[in-house]
């Protein structure tokens, strides 16, 4: 049994920030229906601990499973570093995360074997892009700097600001010492901080977003003749769980078009059998 | 039945922040017991529901009162500008949130009646530092910004710090033109960044932290002879309901010592009855 073949594609986020992986699969496959999950109720999933966060991604990866996607895609970095091996296990259906497209993403663009990471404190200390990249290639040399300030940047609506440039500064200066010739945004927020972050690290560095790289590689894990959710008519539903209009605001930015009505689920339906 | 009057003062928040309150409380009284829950599992509750908040509060504020506190500090901001009431229904020890001392404080300094407020969205969008001020004196003119970077930066330590002055000449320019002469910090991180703000509202301005006059608030509610919690042995013990390193590094700074050991209080044990 591996699901409904025809069923939309589930997205899950710890919140808004998986929106920017959702503007990426439609720019892709503009016929995709999509669910997408925003665990705004428990967002961010960067400083909570590894049972935590597998705990929280199981119960959303069943959650879109009862309702019939025929793939998944975490979108959450943390949530794909912690969780994605368990999800996998569990899962009759294909699970793709967003650390394994970012880090080939990182060694198809680099060029001098020097990538850059940044992401949220837990992506950055999982080591699992390091992982993924000493898998694919172990000659390449990761530099990776944790980021807290960028997501608080952009919900703030400052992803294009001369603050968010200070503070790209401040948390690169040592990529660029080094010397990287890319940079991969492990994180779904950061795509809107891209304008800031490529005039801080200059031309010579690519920047690879990994909410590009994920949907990119769904040509791969969902073969179109298949169809899965990419031939459909083109929806996107939202579920969070917890509503508030930081979500609209944040996430029209992330996925440059309005969001759809949100779909409130308790948390209680999430944790119940 | 008011519970133990001489057991431990409870003291909770959404998360590490409160901490600054038990800070004050211990300057106060070095002889207060004090248990203290942060909800690290669920943190921040600023971008989230009322319903949310006030479940969460509930919830902890009978898991501490299980433990036999004399009285409860509703450290968090969030929460006690929307679950103050209700908890106040529900339990039969004092309840003391920080808003209403943070607002008396702020009256008392103001001499020109133009009364600045920071804090989170929510706790300036809830309206409550305005609602109680206009209680205690419908003259004072409120002038209020929601200053979401703050929280961040002091977690990432940055909070003596260019960026700090940056982002909060920026948040806090409206009111500087508007000639407030008194500021109520309305949220918990913000003592840490009493040295930026002040360099940045120039010495004209009198900083009023919540945390501080919540902790002088006590006074009022648990009168000395009583002993409520006031007269123990200067213990703390701290609950939390995720454990991760960022507890204990920013909570040092919060609580200007060194943290105790953490006990995790599993999610379910604060939702079963």
């Amino acid at each position: 049994m591996r699901g409904d073949d025809r069923g939309p594609i589930g997205v899950f986020d710890s919140g808004v920030g998986g929106l920017s992986v959702v503007r990426e699969i439609r720019a892709r496959y503009p016929k995709a229906d999509i669910l997408y999950f925003g665990d705004t109720a428990r967002v961010p999933y960067g400083n909570k601990s590894a049972d935590t966060v597998i705990r929280y991604s199981i119960e959303i990866a069943d959650f879109l499973v009862k309702r019939g996607i025929s793939t998944l895609v975490v979108a959450c970095n943390t949530s794909s570093a912690l969780a994605l091996d368990t999800l996998n296990e569990r899962m009759s259906i294909p699970v793709l995360g967003v650390i394994a497209p970012g880090a080939r993403g990182g060694l198809r663009a680099t060029r001098n074997g020097n990538i850059g990471l940044i992401g949220t404190r837990a992506t950055v200390g999982s080591g699992a892009y390091a992982k993924e990249l000493r898998s694919l290639d172990p000659s390449v040399r990761l530099h990776a700097a944790a980021c807290p300030l960028f997501v608080p940047l952009v919900e703030e609506g400052w992803s294009d600001d001369p603050v968010a440039e200070e503070v790209a500064r401040r948390y690169l200066g040592r990529l660029l010492e080094i010397g990287i010739d890319t940079l991969i945004l492990g994180c779904t927020h950061y795509p809107a901080l891209m304008g800031s972050l490529q005039r801080v690290v200059g031309n010579g560095v690519t920047l690879v977003s990994s909410a590009r790289e994920a949907a990119a590689a769904l040509e791969d894990g969902i073969p179109r003749n298949e169809g899965r959710g990419i031939d459909g008519t083109g929806t996107l539903r939202v579920f969070v769980s917890d509503t508030g209009t930081h979500f609209q605001r944040v996430g029209e930015s992330l996925l440059a078009a309005p969001v759809p009505l949100l779909r409130k689920i308790e948390e209680e339906r999430l944790v119940s059998p």
